[in-house]
Parts: structure tokens; sequence; C-alpha cells
């Protein structure tokens, strides 16, 4: 069973997941990169995956049979243990039995893997501008479906594009995992946020995204209800912060044509990306509150756009200090500039 | 100048470092891998790179020429910008003129490169046990003189072995970054263990070892002074920490006799890496008390060895949490089982 576990000073949780190691590739953490061709995730490969837990399709067709626009699977080496199965072992908030201080408890989650195109792409541009509202629009659905399960507190969605920001299969997908915990990294952003909305009574978020709008230099695209801008202390070169420029808390609670509009300006920014960088890998990473602050007033869901064109070394992994080659100022400069016709 | 500045929300520190963007692969954080042959850290190279700060040479040599063992030169692109060198338009602890909440300093400090050996060699197991000391020695005769160094509050040591561990030129060497601030993850690990501390009168660190030793599941070897062993929450597959069993907050405290059997240690543990997976790529990274804290008694210095084996991914870089699927125990049975004649 897949487990949680707390470094005794730093508090920060990691999911030990032996069953991941049976993958085919026992010592890489996602399965092999594979060309079109054998792809299981192309339409009429849907056999080779587990059963669907949702799909876009076409009126009248099966499911886990061709027809599909997005299709929403279990990830087949799932790094948390799916509620249900063997979950009558599960242990919670437990002390380690052998030394004083460790703590631990049953990862029983959710993995689930969100292919984002019926036909064989590989990157996020690939993709048109309905398709990639589908895409958000299933985010939504697997968020609001999700908190029906109780063990669940936080929901992390995420997409790696490219073999560096640890892409598995190239066919463009997503994927979502269900934890039974907050990670320690939302809970020091969403304390953060709280103290300051007890202080001074306002969203930190809001007054950061005015504060950007303001200062200017570090805005990439600007539209009706989203700010697109590269964060003042950003960790990677061409790291990109997408959010709402209205106070909202939770993804899920965004309205079509709110997430229609975040789908336009998602795939600007990465087609400027795509034109500065070309091929460039890179991480979307969705913040959005914990399950238990629905609607809350400090929270402020976001997405971060991390290009992994600099490898993370034992400077990054000792100190938790990134060293950026790109201030953001001149980032959001050279992507503002990059010419989109979309 | 290089920039400190700190995220908002985290008090996250990133260091903005645009004269790294100058280097041959522009947005590689690293020079190109270099086979040997035109390798600038080979004996015969000394004027490829900058003036040596130090070596242990044969005596009767001259500094920058051939016959040294260990040599230390400042980093050709460095992360920080070095003292001296513009440091008039330092800036300290200044908020951003333009966002209210925006913190950021100058990155004053030093960035040196500690070639491991005259010789190209490319893993730190080609290195002999009187090598592997010699550069252990290098450390700490380089910790002790930073210590003079006003501007400095913590120095980092790593070294990065492979190409997926961030390697620059894979002739193997070391490096040195030291810092105008203490890292917020140091600062996070010092507090909690001075907490500890505080409460219960002892050292964290020693009291976790000791647990160690007497768990036994996740101890690789034990020697008089030292413990490796896999940690309870390691966040990557194979990893290990190395430290002494006695408590010691500074690792420029060590003596001849200490150094030389953590050198051998070490030197073992990496030789049951490698047998365990070829040719892994691996960060090694030592955590010192911050220099304001020295002989404190609730630090105590370490190494921790990273293979890299998985590639962190969208989930790692939006929670904090790593997904590690080989648990602590399984790793020390398997590096515990390596066979090495050292």
């Amino acid at each position: 069973m897949a487990e949680l576990r707390k470094d005794p000073l730093l508090e920060r949780w990691v999911l030990i997941a032996e069953e991941r190691a049976e993958k085919p590739q026992e010592f890489d953490d996602r399965p092999t990169v594979r060309r079109s061709g054998n792809c299981p995730f192309c339409e009429g490969s849907e056999l080779e995956t587990p059963n669907e837990v949702l799909a876009l399709r076409k009126p009248g067709t099966m499911p886990d049979a061709p027809g599909w626009r997005v299709r929403v699977i279990p990830n087949k080496y799932p790094a948390v243990t799916i509620a249900g199965r063997g979950a009558d072992e599960a242990v919670v908030n437990a002390r380690s039995p052998e030394v004083p201080g460790y703590e631990r408890q049953s990862a029983l989650g959710v993995h689930e893997v969100i292919i984002e195109s019926a036909v064989h792409v590989v990157r996020a541009g690939e993709l048109s501008l309905a398709q990639t509202t589908d895409v958000l629009n299933v985010y939504r659905a697997r968020l609001l479906a999700l908190r029906a399960e109780s063990n669940l507190r936080y929901v992390q969605i995420f997409r790696n594009v490219g073999e560096a920001a640890g892409a598995s299969i190239e066919h463009l997908h997503s994927q979502l995992i269900g934890l039974p915990v907050v990670p320690t990294l939302i809970i020091d952003e969403v304390s953060a946020a709280l103290a300051q909305f007890q202080k001074l009574g306002n969203c930190a978020f809001c007054e950061l995204f005015d504060g950007e709008l303001a200062a200017v230099s570090r805005i990439v695209e600007v539209t009706d209800r989203f700010v697109l801008f590269c964060p003042y202390a950003s960790r990677f070169p061409y790291e990109m912060c997408l959010a709402p420029r209205k106070h909202a808390a939770d993804f899920d609670s965004a309205d079509d044509a709110t997430l229609a509009e975040a789908a336009a300006l998602m795939r600007r920014g990465l087609a400027r990306l795509e034109q500065v960088c070309e091929n460039a890998a890179y991480n979307c990473v969705l913040h959005t509150a914990p399950l238990e602050s629905r609607a809350c007033g400090h929270y402020h869901w976001h997405w971060e756009i991390l290009p992994r064109i600099v490898k993370a070394a034992g400077f990054e992994w000792g100190t938790g200090v990134h060293i950026n080659p790109v201030s953001p100022e001149r980032a959001a400069a050279t992507l503002r500039a990059a010419a989109v016709a979309l």
C-alpha cells in the first residue's frame, strides 16, 4: 500500500509508492515515451487502458470505444492506493512503530490520466481552442466529482510536456492526484494568504495581481477576466502565472465563459513559450483551494507554467533556492514580443 | 548584478542571475558536457580557467600550473555577484520599488568550483580513498576560509554527477556557493531542530540517528564515527544520509581522522549505489550549520546523497511532495547487499 511519510524536521510529506516500481521501466518514474503507431492513448487503443472514468464523446458512442474527444482513465501505475482496494488496511496519522517523531499514513486517493486528444498530438499548441476548452472543462468536472470523496483533502492537477518535464507517454495528457492530506507547500501558501486576509481583510493574490497589472513590467498578456505574467520570484526561466483577475478560490467554480477565456489565454501563453524556446519541456500546475476551504476569501486559484529548460541540481535540492538565469522582466518582454496569431 | 528575490507568500528565495545566461549554451544552466581531450578541468588546461583560489599541489609547483591533486577556481559563470566587483551598487533587504510586499537584495557572494582530480575522471568511484579524503579536506579548508567573509551567511557545497543531476563539465568536480542569506529550507530545518532543543534539551539529529541505529531497517553501513542510512521520508530512490554519530554542528570542525573515515564511508556508499544503479546520476549536498550558528547544540552536519533516477515533474513542483517508488527499507536492504571491496 502506498504510504505518506512526513520528514520529522521539515514536515515535508513524501509518497512512498512501491507499486510504481513495477512499471515497464523500473527506475524511470514514468513508462517509456512511445511514438505514435503503438500509442495506448490514441483512439482505437481504448482496451489497452483501464476503463474510463469520464469522456467527452459523440452522442451514441460507447464507453471505452472510439468516438471521444477527451478521455479520463485511472493511472495504470498509481502513486497512491485507490480507495476501495485494500482500504481496510488503511492507517491514518500513525506514529512510526520504530522511531519517535516519524509520522506516516496510508496514501489512499485517486490518480487519473486525462487524455487530451483522440489523435496523436504531442504539444499543447497542437490543440484547437475548442479542444483546450474541453480539457479545462474536464478538469472542472473531475474536481467537482471528487468533492464527494470524503477521504480527499487536496487534488493536484498537472501536465508534463516533454521528457525533461517528466513526461511519460508522449501523447498529450494531464494527470490528477487526489490526496488525503494537504501538501505542505499548499499549506504554507494558504497560511500566508490567510494571515494577510486576517490582518488586512483582503486576498493576498488579488493584491499581488493588481500590483503586477500596475507595475506592467512582468505582464505577458491581459484579457477581460485574466492576467498572464512572469512572477517576481520566478524559479524557472519564462515561468508564467495565469490567474483570474476577479477573486475566486476554486478552479471548479469557474463558469463556461471563464474557462473558455482561460483556455484561450493559456493557449496563447504556451504558443509564446513555444516561439521563444522551441520544443521546451514544461509543467503546468494548477493551484486551487484545498477542498475544505471552498469559496474562501483568502485563496485564489491560478496556473503555474514551469518551463524545464534549466535542470535543478545539488544547489537547488540542498537549499530550495533556484538559480534562474532569465529575469522575469526580460522573460515577460521576450514573451510579449513573440508573435502569436491565435 | 545577481539578485535574490523572495516569493511574497512562500518566503522562498530565488537567485536571478542573468550573467549565467551568457554561458555557451544559453538556456542550459551549465556549460556543455565535454569529453576528455579538450577538457578545461584536466591538468595542463589551467590557463583555460580563472586563477586558482586554492590547490593541493606538489611542493615546488606554481599556482595555475600542473602539479596539483585538487584545485579550487572561481566559477566562470557565477550564480552570484562576486564581492568587490560592482559591490558598491549592492542593495540589502530592499523592498521592490513597484509592488508592496516584494523583497529583494543583491546576491553578493562566492561561487567556486572544486576540481577533484588532475586526470580526467567522471565518477566519484574512480577516486582513490586518498583523493576522496583530499576533496573533503579542501571543502573544510574553503569553509574555514570563508568564515572571514563578513557578508556571507550560508555556504552550500554540492556535487552534481551525471547530466540528469545537472552536471556541467563531466570532469568530476564539486561546487560551492556562499550566500548573504540563509536559504529558507535551511532555516526551516534549523528552526525545527532548535525548537526541539529548547523543549527537550537534545539535538534532534542525534536522536534521529540513534533511532535509525536502533531500528536497523534503513541502515546501509555503520562505522565507529559515522552512520550511513536511507532517510525515513526519502524523496528519491536510494537516497542516503551520511552523518557523524557524535554531535557536531559544523562540517569544518571535523578533524583529519574524522574526515578520512567520512571519505571512506562516502566512497563505499557511492560504490554501493553504482552497483545497484549503474551510472546513476546523483547530487551530493552538504548540510552544515549556518555560519552564525557555529558550534551550536541543535544542528548536526550531514551529507545527503540524492540519486536522480526519477524525474521531478508537475506533481512534485506543484505540491512539494515527491513520489518515491523505492521505500527506504527496500533501498537500504539492496544497498547493504551490494558487494563492495573497498
